[in-house]
């Protein structure tokens, strides 16, 4: 099932994406204001699948699929690929930094990218979205947290992300990233491991993985950042980047305005954002 | 002005502590959910500070001043002094990282020694409160948007805080860290730059600093964070703890269960918590 979130006629809904359209669940589910509530307690989706559809897909806003989530974790160099192209030695623990919902727009919508810095760059990630809360989830528990998986951008300003030893300033301006364009539910999904990660820029493939290359996967991810706090409904975990981002290359390869980026994982879709400067956001 | 968040008779409430006691500000003012909400629009506050108390201080139990906070920015390494003892060099940027709301507690509220780690550190701190929105706020103009000022407790997990480069673990933990008694407006502060700050564990002195010697001063943290995205009204910037923390001694001194952590600040009153375990929260 493919789970969205969206504007129509400029109020935000949430619902279910058919071969017919958008059924609209929010507005048959008044006790659940949004695609996180409905995750919390998910007993309703099977049925309302099969409803007729509210809205062509066209017609629609596409917001990030859990729109102003409480707790968006990112990882950093979890590629085992990408951690031995830059000579790291893999990290002993997941390396973990936040986003603010503010940061991330849905598919379709413009990047900004700011004015106070050139350097904006792509990471092509899967996201990671949690339905059943914990705390000090065992790994061979874990996958019985997950709600869905996404496809997700985290679009970084390198110079801030440098400024100090901490990532959050580069990855945390204003619409510099992305999320979407649908929520996957592991029924449909499968073995993530199994699946294909692909970025383009401006058509050019510029990052291609397996999510297999992954060092610390979905399960030890999920053990780990419940030993700090309880997971709950709608939380994001973004699993990390793989190798051939624009900051590593000679020259330099920056996202700039009228660029079209586009983060393809198998079976979830594809995220397609263009660029557009911060004055003319 | 005292400005407070509490519980009453398990509702939540927030207000005015005047000498006759708390003047319930929120149950005056239906259209304003939470003080972030007053702070935005202070206009009643001036004709409320003469109403009559509604609640005995001790008869509520407080929460942190801005309880759901959507951005808590902490600053790292950031007094003169502190940096040249632990043989840094003075940061080129302020160093960001972020708490999440329930990574805190109110003043009195028990702080939770985790379950995986016995390496619980306190910092002492000032917290800054802002009040007008901006973007892009110059330093010159940034105390017109500060709507208070408070004493915060970053308390720290220091191996989750060193497992990789990225603080935000150790700094995240479950009701680890507090923030209050309350927030004082700065007409009640004056210059924060006169101001001492003073940590105390069991009744003796571990850290103690004047805020003068602040490396990123208030208005640099303002303009600097403005950068990278709009400021909003309940939005917090802990500013940085001094020389003393527990990690830096030999040997260590780890805050354990029973233990009373207290930071005082002139004028910003004592922000007091005693320490139990997890698995007794």
């Amino acid at each position: 099932m493919k789970l969205v979130s969206f504007l129509a006629g400029g109020r935000p809904g949430y619902g279910i994406v058919t071969d017919a359209g958008i059924v609209d669940a929010g507005a048959r589910l008044p006790d659940r204001p949004d695609l996180a509530s409905l995750l919390a307690d998910p007993g309703p989706l099977a049925a309302l699948a099969g409803a007729p559809a509210d809205h062509a897909l066209a017609d629609v806003t596409l917001l990030p699929p859990i729109p102003d989530s409480r707790r968006i974790i990112c990882i950093g160099l979890n590629y085992k690929t990408h951690i031995a192209e830059t000579g790291h030695e893999p990290p002993a623990h997941p390396i973990l930094f936040p986003r603010y919902p503010d940061s991330l727009v849905g598919a379709d919508a413009p990047l900004v990218r700011p004015r106070v810095s050139e350097r904006f760059d792509f990471e092509g990630e899967l996201a990671v979205v949690i339905g059943r809360p914990g705390r000090h989830i065992a790994a061979a528990d874990a996958l019985a947290h997950v709600a869905g998986y996404a496809c997700f951008n985290d679009g970084s300003i390198r110079d801030f992300q440098r400024h100090t030893s901490q990532f959050l300033p580069g990855k945390n301006f204003a619409a510099s990233g992305s999320f979407g364009p649908w929520l996957v539910t592991p029924d449909e999904v499968g073995d993530v491991g199994a699946l294909q990660l692909t970025t383009r820029l401006n058509g050019e493939i510029v990052q291609q993985t397996g999510i297999d290359d992954l060092l610390f996967d979905v399960p030890a991810l999920i053990a780990y950042v419940s030993q700090i706090w309880e997971v709950r409904p709608g939380d994001v975990i973004a699993t990390g980047t793989t190798g051939g981002v624009g900051a590593a290359r000679k020259p330099p390869l920056w996202m700039k305005p009228g660029d079209r980026v586009e983060v393809a994982i198998d079976r979830l879709g594809t995220l397609a954002n263009t660029v557009v400067e911060e004055d003319q956001a």
